[in-house]
């Protein structure tokens, strides 16, 4: 473990200025089409139950957002997009403490802003939150929302944080989408398929309902912390460690 | 801001007239994949209310086609395909006021032949317009526009007008694609989703039909302009500010 | 134009016979899962009229294995799989008649030996074929496919045969791959989206019914060959005309 | 054929042992996501009969899990996460057959493990299994998976393996993942469309339902050893044939 509280005057410099706006307009783009997606839902079948379809257009629309929201903010914030990454990176030593706490209200403020903003487009719709699903406990919420957490951080260090990753880099940003994509696919019924304290926090602000919302920071930082933990210790050693070229 | 008016020998040089045609020839082949999965869900439903399958069809549609317009456009003249994109670029600088006119011109005609187009292939069928869904006002479909061809255009600076890129313009295209996918996702529903006055003009030409037209032409613009002034601003520093090697 | 008929001892050396299997290889793994989506929309509705969902599944299998069949013979034949590909190129002058029809017959036998997998792998269902939709005239039909195959081949030619494609070239089989996918979604319920007489003429074969076959041939002949032509004469000057470094 | 036992002080170095394990996650990530969907399927519709909008899900959420579970592994073990992959490295002499047997155990080992996560986080749903649809005998399944796990090991050997593959590489991981995806469309609603023994083997395991288990090892493991022996033999000419630089 390599956690560092970090200085603050590199937490306040003007390029991390820029890049805690970065992330705030990041989170900002993606919670406003993740959730507008699922308010769209809920607009065509008059809020009928959840059907095979549109948790398609609900991953899609995810996957494909989350992916743009990690490009834009690449070269400038990391495009983290999400607390869990932050502190999974945070864990593994990429960001400061400090610098990820600034990160962190960076993107939770832009997921409310944007939960307020689609209320307001939207005519006044009930802006949807993250719960869990009925035959589902809390602690089997919490489970799948690590173990599907710990796949994204997972990815996010395989693909981008690892100076090793090569060519890997050019496709890191629709990786780190599409594994949200397949991942919502998959617990959407079930944890509803958060992995991001972020996106289930905003909309819970927005309306003013706090329920089960805790599952969604637990699940989520501790995936994140784990693929922390396990990646850079694994697969990222450290060059004092690896002086003559190591492959792995 | 830099916006430049431009000379009237470099907007009608031969590699410009190029361009035009380019633009011509992707803006029509985007309209006319996107609008046809329009028709084609009218077709398949007999003019069923739009649901969750037939939006996703309608937003891969768009997706897909608009990732391939950009990416056979990029090399020629950047492949804008939108007028609001051409006036974020033209507000950020990146192309001049008078060779940005002829680019929605070339815009607007290609969206308009791919109308036409389409009412011949498919029989004579209607061809749809975007048009605000009950419920949803005026103002809110201006804004819910606004946000969304934000996201389009803050995505065509970071990953391929930034010179600072890097390995982003590789899947710029794809990335510029996949954002109006996902705002369709989320947009559709409640303005339709347009970002782009051309694909809303040419259907509303063929149709006679120009109701709520403005709106497709008010908000993207806005939307546009306001990420040609953020980007560049923020994140695109001019040469003589940074010339000590910048990261930001 | 730039069309050359060939030598035989180029259209039949070791490379070129590889470059044969290769095509024939790609088109029978892409065959293989395009017809056989159509089938499984039979097998799972027992063969119910095409809805929204089937036209997603149908469009999405033949996008992403025409992404795939391009790519595993992009270095070794071009990855063409379609006789309207080759065609568009030959006009171009980017490959020679005579190795075309040899590619032609390679991309048939595939087609051919994809069909009758299928029907032995299905137990014997009934294999599909293009034909114009009820409302659709035959030249509706033809029209739609000059343009939507006129849309494939400049895609080809602007992400993988122009010289100057730049880093296009990486994700060049995504958006060959991809236009189709969008097409798809447009053309199905009127033409049925073919732009391949090689993906019509399998399926043909194997159920011995040649109903309309004639405009899949036609069609995405024409159209190919006008992007053959238009593309190269206005994008990929001769070195002769551009020696000091041309951007266009 | 270059198959090659190997030495056990290689297959147990520490580079191995990390690979064994990067096997082990991205194989548990990819089946956790894979049969999740399908169990969201059945949650959603209370196991109604598959329809296409499911088989869309079905398909995009395995198709995109793959492409990170390759990603995030290729640079470590090379991302096989199936089997019938690591086997058809094998026979084209890419992986020792020592090293081969500890990556089978990794890959099963991962997908039990996912699949008994999957029945906790479900609160205790049971876990679907591969199996062969009605009307289709035992032998047109072991055909189906032959031919779809020919594609998906020719697609790994071409985008991947092939030394010559060059910027193909950068994309191979999203090939990968995609022409599984397109392989699903098809072969879904007939064998299954398993492709891989550990995908299918898991939920086996984690049910205790081994009802047509051995087609998803003997077909898988046939088309991944044909495609070992075509790729190479064809594509990969050994240095010593071809010291002149050969372009095939």
């Amino acid at each position: 473990m390599a956690i560092a509280f970090g200085r603050f005057d590199d937490s306040f410099s003007l390029g991390s200025l820029k890049a805690y706006l970065a992330e705030f307009i990041s989170t900002l783009l993606f919670v406003f089409a993740g959730v507008g997606s699922a308010i769209a839902y809920n607009k065509l079948t008059s809020s009928a139950a959840l059907d095979p379809a549109g948790l398609v257009a609900v991953a899609l629309c995810h996957g494909f957002a989350l992916f743009v929201a990690v490009a834009v903010g690449a070269n400038i914030s990391g495009g983290h997009v999400n607390p869990a990454v932050t502190f999974g990176l945070a864990i593994g030593g990429q960001i400061t403490i400090l610098t990820g706490i600034v990160y962190w209200i960076a993107q939770l403020v832009g997921a409310i802003v944007a939960s307020f903003l689609l209320k307001f487009v939207t005519g006044g719709l009930a802006i949807p939150i993250h719960s869990v699903a009925s035959g589902v406990g809390a602690v089997e919420a919490v489970v799948m929302e690590i173990v599907i957490t710990f796949a994204l951080v997972y990815t996010v260090y395989a693909t981008a944080a690892d100076p090793k990753k090569g060519s890997l880099g050019t496709i890191a940003p629709i990786g780190i989408g599409f594994i949200v994509g397949a991942n919502i696919l998959a617990a959407g019924p079930f944890s509803g398929g958060s992995m991001n304290p972020a996106r289930s926090f905003g909309p819970a602000v927005a309306s003013g309902d706090f329920t089960d919302n805790w599952i969604y920071w637990v699940g989520p930082l501790i995936g994140g912390a784990l693929a922390g933990l396990v990646y850079p210790n694994l697969y990222m050693c450290a060059p004092t460690h690896a002086p003559l070229g190591d492959d792995y």
